[in-house]
């Protein structure tokens, strides 16, 4: 948990869990401190993973044993004081197992205080093959958070081997995302249990500025999409510096298609947007999380050039969400003028309080109210085919990774193999001293290049197809990853009309209420329905794309193959 | 050693080493046994497994723990009257390994007596991959043994685990062919340390009928081919029994192009001709070993076919020879006209003393004599370059084993479940509810279907490219493993040509000895020199003959795929 690898150049120090140190800075701002070890060598620590004792500092390893787990997240856990809400808000489900939603992992169900974890590690398991990632190690970019307070991007990386980084992820992303989200509700108690029953009981719903209609299309209910739509290109990812050299960070420019205005952010910018969208929308619209945090080789070109394509996608995914698109944060975001903006527009948005189920308050379906069969109905069928799509991407990105680990692994080194014996063979052949075989070794050298070229076509190909089949499986596991929340969500608002009755019975509430309390959830079932038919139409469109590229694609190799096959043998007369 | 499993349906019975078994009739014929064991089952035993003990029979482990090996060939070995041949037969190697000739393993050096076999252990190490063996055991179909006195057809396999055994057959067999050897050599004092003086001292050589001229073609010494060449096909096996249908066997029928005419052979008569010409040509030419032999599943289609294909192989090679084809014995196995004429036949091959190194003595190069220098230059060459193509054939052998395994194991396994989950997330697809994807989840369906479809092109094509590679490169290890015999007896006739001049001085021999001697080793050396030619010129032909092959059977194989994706995606637009 406790051990910290320094990213070379950065002037860090690598320290090693139980390591006694000495603290030469305490504060040198950004969450650091500089610190001095026993071999005299200096650097920055990060402050969060040292405990001070008379300006000593020894790691903290007796947290670990009490978490028993590598993960920082859990210590954050541990000492969290939204614990409660936790509980509160596994309470909505209907099933009883907590978080544990589509779990598979028996140790899910371990405590309460884990179930918003929990069920972002289900997503765990169907991890994407990082292979443009480097060796992937400890936390994010943005250990020199210098306006974060939350700890929002504090790293959940550190302790994980090179070899299980890669498969674990996105798991450790999810945890992340999830352990995060809890802070920052902190400060809007109406996303938690007690405000459900804010938004079903309230006798007026404030009529916000930000009114959301939901209108009867063609396919049922819909977001109304704006008449004319925008992307947002993310590009030319820059090194920057802060603290007068000490801290590097990678920066990346946005610019919208519309107003071809461009503003810079980095990583912890999108991450900030993140939370915001989550902490709004998340009970509404699934809001996919970010590419995984990485320290190690974070300034490697390859991670750089994947991390952009990935907010690249994430940007574009948001950028088609009509509701998410026009929001105020999402727009500040693309569209300051300057520091001061950026910063009024920040603080704004972390006051906004239409967020959580209040989202659904500014919602306003143009159909006359749902019964209550119908609701519960339509929100067991999402359920359902949520879960069985997380199988279905879940199978999918299994057999994914398992065929990219082949094809860019023994598979093509097979065909090297294939290849040198085939020329050993033929260097072999050219020592017999037997007059007139030089066309029959020319021959097999040539076939013997033409493995070794197929090798590499092989080990290519699957940036070429598999990787975008891959890109999306996985953006689809995140999407998916959200329904959980949102499902409980709607089945907890369920769940509280049909207590409703004894409620009126014992005359807590009144029936108006009740009546209040099947519209708001008829409110909510309509913008579930419109979400679905959003995140359907996309699902269709993107993959229609993906499968139809990846089936090109794969016919292009065998083409290509089949054209790197020559035969240069000349029929031969036995003597 | 002394496991023996039961072929199904023969009459056989399962012993374990060290059971006692009771005798019912100590001879049944065939070198076979009826025995009852405790749990009063009744089957038939091969003799050779058991030791009798008052008409108790147990198992001769004690045997075992001597040789610490399980194969049976070892004990042969450890009470082999050949054992001081094998001693003489190693000293002739220059380089003092013993037969350890291009062994790898350190164990193969471990006793004298082993010799013999480690020529051959060797080239265990390169086995093709028996995929079409079946579960391969234990011995050959020829315990029926009904005029093999030699024990030549005794097993070899048994004790193997059905997991090993493919990997160690072509060790095993290779095994059983050398030690097999030894037994006839007996009545031919002439192939051991004493005849190779009797060849080169022989005051007059006898004229044997039997002359092998060599002339010096375009490519230097040559044997002389004959005017019509002819091939024998190999076809039609059928079961046959014996001993009252006790006893099955397979009888292949081979017809010469030549004459048209077909006899009948069993897997056990071509093992006799392979001896037979093992024995009298075995140091000049290099007789390629049989087919592997197996007990279980022999009856099985797919190993007859298997058999089949390669006693093809190795008979259209041996007809291709123009010392082998034209020879007495080779002739009489494919021309014999009754049963009588054939047993006939082979007790004259039996007694055939013109063995060994006495071969040489038949030999005529039509070239003036070749100096000492020359001769051991050449000799030199021959093993370098065997040497060296023994390692390239092997490499081969062991990246195609490697590759074959890929290709009909893992690979297509996972182009299946590609396919499945394909398919599994259309069928998710379609419950969505969502109006108008019927489209879309038709065409991951149907490319679903293709990638099934490519999982069993990826699986079938082996079969058409890389068997025959497989199968030409592992004829190749089977003449290859017989040069360091071939080497090993010019290196020592060489030896003693050095050697002689000390036997001159002290007029142990006199000069025109030595004269002789000399033009011995070199009419020897003409002889390496046109079975080199010949091995060239086949080898040439057959390479390009298999790699061209290979290489149009691959272009064929990508084509056939790429025509198998179809892109049954229309452009979709979103929204």
């Amino acid at each position: 948990m406790y051990d910290f690898a320094a990213e070379p150049g950065n002037n860090e120090l690598t320290v090693s869990e139980g390591e006694i140190i000495t603290i030469t800075n305490p504060d040198v701002g950004g969450g650091w401190l500089e610190g001095k070890n026993s071999q005299g060598e200096r650097g920055l620590v990060p402050t969060d993973y040292v405990e001070v004792s008379d300006s000593i500092i020894c790691f903290a390893d007796q947290l670990k044993c009490e978490t028993s787990s590598i993960n920082i997240q859990n210590v954050n856990n541990a000492s969290d004081p939204w614990s409660g809400w936790n509980i509160g808000k596994s309470g909505n489900w209907d099933n009883g197992t907590a978080g544990d939603s589509w779990a598979t992992k028996p140790e899910s169900a371990a405590g309460q205080r884990n179930s918003a974890s929990n069920n972002w590690d289900t997503a765990a398991t169907f991890g994407h093959p990082q292979a443009y990632q480097g060796p992937a190690a400890a936390d994010d970019d943005d250990w020199d958070d210098d306006w974060d307070d939350l700890k929002s991007s504090s790293p959940s990386y550190l302790g994980y081997k090179e070899t299980e980084s890669s498969e674990a992820g996105g798991s450790q992303r999810g945890n992340s995302r999830a352990a995060a989200m809890k802070l920052p509700l902190n400060k809007f108690p109406g996303f938690a249990k007690p405000g459900m029953e804010q938004y079903l009981l309230a006798k007026q719903l404030a009529k916000p500025k930000e009114k959301i209609p939901i209108i009867i299309g063609d396919y049922g209910p819909m977001w109304v999409y704006p008449t004319s739509t925008f992307d947002c290109v993310v590009a030319d990812p820059k090194k920057g510096s802060k603290m007068y050299g000490l801290k590097s960070y990678i920066e990346y420019q946005l610019t919208c298609t519309n107003t071809n205005r461009s503003v810079n952010h980095r990583y912890k910018h999108f991450d900030w947007l993140y939370e915001r969208l989550l902490v709004k929308f998340g009970l509404a619209i699934p809001i996919p999380s970010l590419p995984d945090k990485q320290v190690t080789g974070r300034f490697e070109e390859e991670f750089i050039k994947m991390r952009m394509e990935r907010l690249q996608a994430w940007m574009t995914r948001m950028c088609r969400h009509p509701i998410v698109s026009e929001s105020e944060v999402f727009q500040q975001f693309l569209n300051f003028r300057d520091e001061k903006e950026w910063k009024t527009g920040k603080r704004k948005a972390e006051k906004d309080e239409t967020v959580g189920v209040m989202i659904f308050s500014t919602m306003e379906p143009e159909a006359p109210d749902l019964d209550m069969v119908e609701i519960e109905q339509k929100c067991d069928a999402v359920g359902r085919f949520t879960k069985a799509m997380d199988d279905g991407v879940k199978e999918l990105l299994t057999v994914g990774q398992e065929h990219w680990k082949r094809c860019t692994g023994p598979l093509p080194k097979e065909y090297q193999k294939i290849g040198k014996a085939l020329q050993s063979l033929a260097l072999v052949f050219s020592t017999s001293g037997y007059q007139g075989e030089s066309d029959l070794n020319e021959a097999i050298t040539e076939a013997g290049k033409t493995y070794e070229e197929i090798a590499s076509l092989v080990a290519d190909q699957p940036k070429k197809d598999l990787h975008f089949l891959m890109e999306t499986n996985h953006e689809y596991k995140g999407f998916l990853g959200c329904f959980p929340d949102i499902i409980g969500a709607h089945k907890g608002a369920i769940e509280r009309v049909k207590e409703s009755d004894k409620l009126v019975a014992t005359s807590k509430i009144t029936p108006q209420d009740k009546q209040n309390m099947v519209k708001r959830v008829s409110t909510m079932a309509y913008a579930l329905q419109a979400e679905m038919n959003h995140f359907h139409s996309n699902r269709i469109y993107d993959y229609n794309s993906v499968i139809r590229l990846y089936l090109e694609q794969q016919a292009q190799f065998y083409e290509t193959v089949r054209c790197s096959i020559s035969v240069p043998f000349s029929r031969h007369v036995l003597y």
